[in-house]
């Protein structure tokens, strides 16, 4: 078992690369399933550290267009994937860092440039020491988490067949912006919401904004209808809708011909989704009635659709033993809340097709790391008055990367490799 | 053709008695249908100010249940109708008038208590100048004009037939909260809205608010879309809704398992009411299926339906002459704007069935009487800054009924008695 100072040192020797690497993808954000230049990056980040392909490990993909893994053998032992997702977000950079966003208009603003510089180098630990570890590790580099699919892409292009094997556990880590840089956070059980994206198209013939009827108005009821419908469960059943944003014309004075609506759901209870896409069609047969247009004028597409994370009890127990040793104090392994935010994640995971037919769920763990600056919090991780911390999904949002990289790699990388000589039974 | 002098003689004379009358009337407001006891009080004045049922008037009636006409016979000449309307509101007295009601929850918030006083008032000064006028007039004392379709009642019980003639004229006075007493107010054409007032039920079988959704979630929905009807036409075709009230239950914890909603639309194209119900129609079939509940939850009901005032031309032309020539300035005979308030008097003059079994409208004219005190207006008839002019339907309307009278017996009472002998053609 490798100790936090051995860590330490095995980061110092690639941490200024692994920066750079942060830096580098932070500055030329990849959107959907096109991160080519992502992947490249990496590879070359993976060869400057060292580790060549064939010899020190080998290489799968693409998968969903420009997702790849990396897999280490290291003898007999538990095969264990960890993944990092590499696409950015539409969305402007506002953080003014010097190696910001040299692309108008995209941003990481969701962490995927740490979580994939993290992967990398999270690889290049556990081939450095492998001498504290035995088993099969895949690391994976998975495009398109942000509403394309990604992970369900990747496992129905094949990925474990390709690999050759189901991992027995999935890691993967995800910044959160509500803890200081130097922290992670864990919890049991439901952890992330499931959810499903739809785009919902409303067409007319548009005409004469002094003449004619809008479908705007058929559109804002709805949406009117639609944010009410958390209020038709159960409020045990935590249902949250969304309305993130309206394709529409910006013309003065000519109608809309076409809106779509990007609606998502959020739930822990996937049959309620069902329940909502019945509730849908009856809105629009009941709209199209209301207001007297064609049923047919409405077009509901979904989008995505993904499982929540229901992060596994053990396997949780394990990790919070092993990173409490690893960090400088043991309050910095934090407990997290469960949100209704979705990963896709638990797509990786979720009803796999094994080799004796049956479909099972492979058990998952979510680490949250923190990534704000330490600066801003408490004694007690509470954010100072009138300090400021910028939201994920949001323009200002910026890691404090070098001090989150390092807890990445020291308690989320040390315990990884310790997860390969994890004894505790589920 | 009496003159302004020898009508306020005769006004000197009986104005105590109408005063009196007023208060009373004011005093024991009575509802819809029921106004039994104003119409004894209106027979006792006419008693007491020396008019004998049989020698100088013929009683016809009564009609929709309280209803009753006088009527003057004066040798051959033109047949004219003055209708005065009796029925007060579900409204609070809130004047703190030395007579204000003594009914709780009841109020002449409209000022038929005037009208009807007046109605009495003319026929008695009618009577008195006989040998000013020619013909036959008859005064009709009208119950229900609030919302229960009196005037279309009286009509249907064979009012004109059991009068015996059908009017080439009628005429009525309706007190006016925008101008002070000592005015009155005339236009020709569009003056009053057509009105349909409907109640529409919505029944579900309630339950535990904590439990079941409500079906105020529906009726709100419903609200919504009849609010938004007016957009549905032309501004040129100025529709007008509205929802005055709703029936529902007032428990806690129990959903309501009924409620009913006063709707009402005002237009002056009535087949846009057609098309509003038949829109009503298609929102009550959308939101069955929308909040997924029976169509036959909902249950439309019409009130009472009314025609537009559209006031006849020749007429607001001869009577604006001979108010003009009554009144002690010029400007105190003002023409009105059209309103989107509805009368029922329409409906007294509206596709009557004529002898030759044709069905023909009867002109009809409006004679707006001022209400408000004088020292609140300004010379040029504008409510002076801070001044206080309670608005019809309110708790805190309150004619100056003193000086309104005078103007309604002078100027109207007289200029009726000219209006037969008008020549002007139509």
């Amino acid at each position: 078992m490798p100790s936090r100072q051995v860590l330490l040192d095995e980061f110092q020797q690639i941490s200024g690369r692994i920066f750079e690497l942060y830096r580098e993808i932070n500055a030329h954000p990849e959107l959907g399933l096109e991160c080519h230049d992502t992947a490249k990056r990496i590879k070359a980040t993976l060869k400057d550290l060292g580790m060549q392909e064939g010899r020190d490990y080998k290489l799968f993909g693409p998968f969903a267009q420009s997702g790849f893994a990396i897999v280490l053998y290291n003898g007999d032992g538990p095969r264990i994937l960890y993944r990092g997702d590499m696409d950015a977000l539409i969305l402007q950079d506002l953080t003014g860092l010097p190696f910001h966003s040299t692309i108008e208009g995209r941003h990481h603003g969701c962490g995927h440039q740490l979580h994939s510089s993290l992967c990398t180098a999270n690889a290049v630990l556990m081939h450095r020491l492998r001498k504290y570890w035995k088993g099969t590790c895949a690391f994976l580099f998975q495009p398109g988490e942000e509403g394309h699919g990604g992970a369900e892409k990747m496992v129905a292009e094949g990925l474990y067949d390709k690999l050759g094997f189901i991992p027995d556990k999935i890691l993967f880590t995800h910044v959160f912006d509500q803890l200081p840089a130097g922290t992670v956070g864990l919890r049991a059980g439901e952890t992330m919401a499931g959810a499903a994206f739809w785009n919902l198209t409303i067409t007319s013939e548009g005409g004469h904004a002094g003449r004619m009827a809008s479908i705007n108005e058929v559109a804002n009821a709805f949406e009117d209808l639609f944010y009410k419908l958390p209020t038709k469960f159960s409020p045990f059943d935590e249902v949250l809708v969304n309305i993130s944003g309206r394709e529409t014309s910006s013309v003065i004075n000519v109608n809309p011909t076409k809106i779509v609506l990007k609606l998502s759901a959020r739930t822990y209870q996937m049959p309620h989704l069902r329940e909502i896409e019945r509730k849908i069609a009856n809105y629009i047969k009941g709209l199209a009635i209301i207001y007297e247009i064609p049923e047919d004028s409405f077009k509901l597409e979904k989008i995505v659709e993904c499982q929540p994370l229901i992060s596994d009890a053990a396997m949780e127990q394990s990790m919070r033993r092993f990173m409490t040793s690893l960090v400088e104090r043991p309050e910095q392994v934090r407990t997290i809340v469960p949100i209704m935010s979705s990963e896709d994640a638990p797509m990786l995971a979720y009803q796999i097709l094994f080799p004796d037919g049956s479909r099972r769920n492979i058990p998952i763990l979510m680490i949250r790391l923190g990534v704000q600056d330490p600066d801003a919090y408490d004694a007690d991780f509470k954010l100072k008055p009138g300090a400021k911390a910028p939201l994920v999904h949001t323009g200002h949002f910026a890691p404090k990367y070098e001090k989150a990289l390092e807890t990445g790699v020291v308690a989320i990388g040390g315990g990884l490799i310790e997860m390969f000589g994890d004894k505790v039974t589920r």
